[in-house]
């Protein structure tokens, strides 16, 4: 019996999410490197195997080591730490370990203190203007790759891209637009440095784009990582329906307030984090409740919604004819705002059939 | 060496947090039952209990559980969750318990499962409007007192608040007025039920006015918790000086976007939470950075905030006259908005002296 905030995860969508991104892949002859960082779960992981995938994408070395018990080619696709050379040389010596690049500075580094063979990716900044090279730099662009050439240990890969602003849109004709500039952007790269380097790899991944597009032209690899369990923002996007969505957290409600329509659940933002989500009336909601179903859930509740998180409390606004349905002890299934986030906040899922999967926790 | 996002905690400034609070204390003849759900650390609890401390309160069973091994008299202060009623009676064994009620239902499910002792405050809502009983509403009390008097384990200890609305002002008068409002509250119920419960326990609690207030009539017991730590949401308030802050996130600086002033650390959602704060100019913030100081940190770096955090990354504004100075692999001091959620995402602190202090995790 469940007493307290568990996030469950409904296998059947997980694994229809993951043969739908594998097949997607395989018809528009992509390599599929999924990004672990949703799931964080060796489990999880093998029914990603079970179809046939050989490699990964992560974001920290912390997560390359875990993964490396079963995996022998990994990314890591946030900015290489340099501060983090000896578990680099490490990790490097039993997997094919590829890092991000986007300064002279880091290929200098690596360059100086490496010694094991890395592959190396030259981040480009599609949009998003969080990390990587303007691609139009290309004076920057000729400066990392020469000092990647300098290195013996050393071997350029790719461009990769990440269009992390296509998080930010709410329809799917912004994230398609996104993804037509990506694909020009990494295009142009490949026309002029692809004479020099006939295998570059370019590697694009984000949920959105991955879920929506079906043009990728020039596109070597794709690295989507939320939707093995999508979530609320990916409905707001468009880059999924709510019944997609594979995990849940199932909440104790502890308290009743008749007067205002809210219930207090047991479930606060050391569950479910802290993202948030503006809906179509203006108003901040942190996750929407759904109808149980068996052991698992169905459809969305309408007018119910998550108003407000602190540490260990949720607050719910109900409708006002729904509220004297619940009482003091019944359990709601809430789709969390950003999978990613509040499954980080967990040691294992346990499954709608009552199976515990373990995943990476500090 | 530090190689990745670590919290840093200034022993010396914890210890003073907790001095200041027990000296305060004393000083006004108030019973101090700290909240330990910020720090979650036995550790550091013995800090207190240095201080004389000898009574907590925690924000769940599991803390509860947690805590027991050094302490044998605990306020859950969260509305009793019936779904736990089996480690309420278990932990209730060893530990003086005490428990949040605010409605008929919960006193009456308690009455007829406990097996052991434990007290029972009434939560009452002072205006925070997330928990607790409207204390206009005589009749919800009078029923929720007269269930409790039906149980042989349950015994009535008295009316407790959480002005959790203080963590929404920006002003020291707007905090006083809060509490002003509290204590008229909470002396209305003292005149109403004082008679037939003269033993009763006003206890009200939080690090805004537990902070600022001199004035604490009619109060007997002060529950504030984030003091201890105090964080960036404590300084807008105007509830400590920064340099009161204990701990600090420490984070490499992976990449350098000169061409926008910005910083990009190694350090994301995942290590800070995605709390935030409105600056003066009405910018988002998730952090404000300090200078480093020997092994500790000092000022703030004027001009310089967090602007955006992601899962493990972070983005940093910069004056334009100062990103030179940074280089990658530097790494930065970083005060968290809400230290509470921030320390919840770490197994352990380091301290500026090198000492590790283990908490709870999951």
């Amino acid at each position: 019996m469940i007493t307290k905030p568990t996030l469950i995860l409904d296998e059947e969508k997980c694994r229809k999410n993951i043969s739908m991104m594998c097949e997607k892949a395989r018809r528009h002859g992509l390599d599929f490197r999924p990004h672990f960082k949703t799931h964080q779960s060796l489990g999880i992981g093998r029914w990603f195997k079970e179809q046939g995938v050989n490699k990964i994408t992560v974001s920290s070395l912390k997560m390359a080591n875990y993964f490396a018990e079963d995996w022998d080619d990994i990314t890591v696709a946030f900015p290489a730490n340099i501060l983090e050379i000896d578990a680099i040389n490490s990790l490097a010596e039993s997997v094919n370990l590829n890092l991000l690049v986007e300064s002279v500075e880091t290929a200098s580094f690596l360059n100086g203190h490496l010694s094991q063979k890395i592959g190396a990716f030259i981040k480009i900044d599609v949009g998003y203007h969080r990390t990587g090279v303007d691609p139009e730099d290309s004076e920057l662009i000729d400066a990392i790759l020469k000092e990647i050439e300098n290195g013996e240990l050393i071997s350029f890969k790719g461009f990769l891209t990440h269009a992390g602003h296509s998080y930010d849109v709410r329809s799917i004709e912004e994230v398609l637009e996104i993804h037509d500039t990506s694909l020009k952007i990494m295009a142009e790269l490949r026309s002029r440095y692809g004479e020099k380097y006939p295998d570059l790899i370019i590697s694009i991944g984000d949920t959105p784009t991955c879920s929506l597009a079906e043009d990728f032209s020039g596109v070597d690899e794709i690295r989507p990582g939320n939707f093995v369990f999508y979530d609320l923002t990916q409905v707001c996007i468009g880059a999924c329906d709510l019944d997609q969505v594979a995990v849940a957290m199932l909440c104790p409600v502890v308290a009743i307030h008749r007067e205002r329509n809210e219930l207090v659940i047991y479930g606060g933002g050391v569950h479910f984090s802290k993202d948030r989500l503006e809906d179509e009336k203006g108003r901040t909601i942190f996750g929407r409740i759904v109808e149980k179903n068996g052991d698992a859930w169905g459809r969305e509740i309408p007018g119910m919604h998550v108003k407000s998180l602190s540490q260990e409390h949720g607050v719910i606004t109900v409708p006002a004819e729904k509220i004297s349905k619940y009482g003091i002890g019944d359990e709601l299934f809430i789709i969390p705002v950003h999978s990613c986030m509040t499954a980080d906040l967990t040691n294992s899922y346990l499954t709608s059939a009552g199976k515990n999967i373990s995943r990476l926790y500090l």
